[in-house]
């Protein structure tokens, strides 16, 4: 009655992975806010497009929390489409025919970046969780040793939605003279107390299940696919709306014409969730799934300002005034519209550049994967507006759609 | 690192508890809405106050998921007060001094009433996953036999909150004749897509623990505790607002000055809901939690009357006319405000006697359970007005506070 679990594989082997990687924090570890250092380490990734000859057009993607760097290409686990192929492609909002797109994996992921999951070359055996806790902030620390490895001194946007978003709030912050705009999509300056606890429900789910082994569970030859698939249900509940959940399934049968009174999928919902839960295990490491969630609770960009958001920015509006423009969904409940606008205050409190839409729609959270048009235009929109300001002429082969 | 479960005591043993006893559907068995019949079933309740001479001052209060019938005594478990006191007692809007309170542990419950982890007749060994699956409407037929039993024809109010207000809606409808007034509170006529998803998800963890042993866990003497933990977990995160958790706990750090940098609970919302999955396991049973929250699942008062909400509520309004009083709290986003409405229009179509009202409050869903000053001036007013069309007198021994 459990969600079957049985057939599933084990996530990818990252030396069979397609993609470029590269080893970085080799001549001196990279340091982390934890006071620990990691190094040398290697960040998978891939990149669309051709870098310019002033290399002013490098557009980096940051991805949210179970994402990674297949932003077009068919996803080597799972065969489906790359994750954000709607926005980004020849002729789409983030034009490859005009921007050199770079998207790395995250430190502490599972697809190809050293994680969890991967040797720890001072013992051999994988790390688990000697691995060290990282934040969003060393998640950018190891994205712009690649930035500087490609050579690129500025990037032209730094874009991305969830904890993608958070990335790019931390770049303006940290790097604001290497950022030409950003784009912080459905994103929050700090993780709100109830992400907070729906972070916690999985992490424990994954952590009461006793294939976890304490967190050695590649030692021991097994993997908690049950709990993994528990807190990925119970996180994918978050990324969509009521409505959007009425409108998909109601209260409609999965394959049957009255209720069955037994434990099975009666509810489509019920068996959509379960779908979920079972093929996330196919592609995601449940150490990895407890790093990235931690991360993303620790992010608090105020708190390393003295607990004042316009200082954080305060750089980024400034010295080198980044252009900023934020989206949120109207339906978005995880990372609501009032996220946003705060830190739109705070930017404006320090006379930043911004520009900010709330995107009317029923698809919660999620709607930044989706096919939403107001969205898409709104990106598109912008980039045109700042690669004109930047100098970026149009490579495109074809009038935009 | 997984909340520690060791020291857990199991779920009460039934022969020890506190409070009275029936046994019902002795001559015949109870017709079940899955077609199967259950009895002679044993139904655990609790009265408070005094029936008067012509039986007409009974209260009827209906318990939600997790609750009981200990609505005002110690918990002979966890030894905390009753969960209802606030509300019910001396004095108190439903007054004691003047009515007299019934509530039963509903049928499926782990508190005495039969259920799947009382001993199946048939077989001697605990019902497990043999218990049939019941619904809103069998919990209440059950209610019916008991009330019969005390020889009430008429209930003066039946009131309940969540799961207690289902059954309240489910009452007016299958015996409106038999209920004078109807307090339906933070309730819905139908589970939600989103609810049957978060109540999936409780059911999944509980399943994917394997001490579950497939539901078979007394007779194997294992608990699933970490699974029913878990469950509890992500339902606890849903009975509070995002306003709630923030004013409660922030990003407030548990017991520390500074980020742990590992997955101990940094923060208090981890702390407070670790706690809460430990506790929880002492007193409930892993099984009964799967069958109730089936039972809310199933629930839909509209799909028995072709699909009409206003047909489900015809003879409750017209020819034996119940008067409602229905109650939602604006930040409970799980029984939101749009659930109570929709109850308000359906009876409203049917010139039903029904007054509405949404309480102001940051409190979610669990604001029924609060000391929430307006919500209780609100019970005390409808009732002391319906005691006067019903011609009770007032037996109170001190004005009302």
């Amino acid at each position: 009655m459990p969600a079957s679990t049985s057939a599933v594989t084990d996530p990818a082997d990252p030396d069979a992975l397609p993609g470029q990687r590269v080893r970085l924090g080799v001549d001196r570890p990279m340091r982390l806010d934890s006071g620990l250092e990691l190094g040398p380490f290697t960040v998978a990734f891939q990149t669309y497009g051709t870098l310019n000859e002033d290399r002013s057009n490098a557009v980096l993607i940051c991805h949210a929390l179970t994402g990674d760097h297949y932003v077009l290409d068919r996803h080597p686990v799972t065969g489906k489409p790359g994750w954000w192929e709607m926005l980004v492609g020849p002729g789409r909002p983030v034009d490859t025919d005009r921007y050199f797109v770079i998207c790395s994996n995250v430190i502490g992921g599972c697809m190809g970046t050293t994680g969890p999951k991967e040797t720890d070359p001072a013992t051999g055996a994988p790390y688990g969780l000697s691995f060290p806790v990282i934040t969003i902030a060393d998640m950018v620390r190891a994205q712009k040793l690649l930035v500087d490895h490609l050579g690129i001194e500025q990037l032209f946007c730094v874009i991305g939605g969830s904890m993608g978003g958070m990335q790019v709030l931390q770049w303006a912050v940290s790097y604001p003279e290497s950022v030409f705009c950003a784009v912080p999509i459905a994103a929050a300056a700090r993780h709100s107390a109830q992400n907070i606890a729906f972070h916690e429900v999985g992490r424990q789910a994954i952590m009461a299940d006793p294939d976890w082994c304490g967190g050695a569970y590649l030692l021991e030859g097994k993997r908690p696919h049950r709990g993994l698939a528990v807190a990925r249900m119970a996180a994918h509940v978050t990324y969509l709306s009521e409505a959007a959940l009425h409108r998909k399934f109601g209260r409609n049968l999965q394959d049957r014409a009255a209720l069955s009174y037994g434990f099975d999928a009666d509810f489509q919902v019920e068996s959509y969730l379960r779908h979920q839960g079972i093929s996330f295990v196919e592609r995601f490491d449940a150490n990895s799934y407890l790093y990235i969630t931690r991360a993303m609770d620790y992010f608090d960009l105020a708190a390393d300002h003295g607990g004042s958001l316009p200082d954080a920015f305060r750089h980024a509006g400034k010295a080198t005034p980044v252009r900023f423009c934020l989206v949120s969904f109207s339906s978005d409940w995880l990372f609501p519209t009032a996220e946003s606008r705060a830190i739109v205050h705070a930017l404006n409190a320090v006379a930043a550049n911004v520009s900010f839409v709330e995107v009317a729609t029923d698809k919660g959270h999620d709607a930044f994967l989706l096919d939403e048009p107001e969205f898409h235009q709104v990106i598109r929109g912008f980039l045109e507006g700042c690669a004109e300001h930047r100098g970026l002429t149009a490579r495109r082969r074809a009038p935009a759609a």
